[in-house]
């Protein structure tokens, strides 16, 4: 399997709604593209004031996979629409796990 | 269940031999700690440069077990040893998943 993670912190201005509002773009990505496997998805619960304000992970069956979903327009469409310009750090990295 | 996400950029210096001592530390982390119940961890693919260079992902039924793990010396001194002075970034966050 081949997992992706991405974590966003977001600029001032973001507010609960437009956090709630990317929760729901991201429920809308994982019923649309069917190569995602697995996507969980949630605010920092808060434990850390260094930690990252949002994370994702995406489980695929290849990278083959996870590339179709990177460039596949519903997502690109959402990070237009909903991530960019509202972050002002991202952190990402992808692996392969057994 | 409650999620761990961490990543790191490695230090210059750090060779092949220091990853893989560290992918040997995590999973003796894994082996050592009852409280994680799936760690999954490995380096970046290498598919964007803008990547970090390795990633961990823990699961536990809950956020005391992650405070334990997190607190837990033998995680400790596998930070101590391996990571402290070995990166130039660190991205974390923690969330709630279903």
């Amino acid at each position: 399997m081949f997992r992706h993670v991405v974590m966003f912190k977001w600029a001032d201005g973001v507010d609960a709604d437009h956090v709630a509002a990317v929760a729901d773009g991201l429920d809308n990505l994982a019923a649309s593209i069917e190569q995602i496997k697995q996507y969980r998805h949630g605010p920092d619960v808060g434990l850390s004031d260094q930690n990252f304000d949002y994370v994702v992970v995406g489980d695929f069956d290849s990278s083959d996979d996870y590339v179709v979903y990177r460039d596949h327009p519903v997502h690109q469409e959402f990070i237009a629409e909903l991530i960019a310009g509202r972050i002002t750090e991202r952190a990402a990295a992808q692996f392969e796990i057994d």
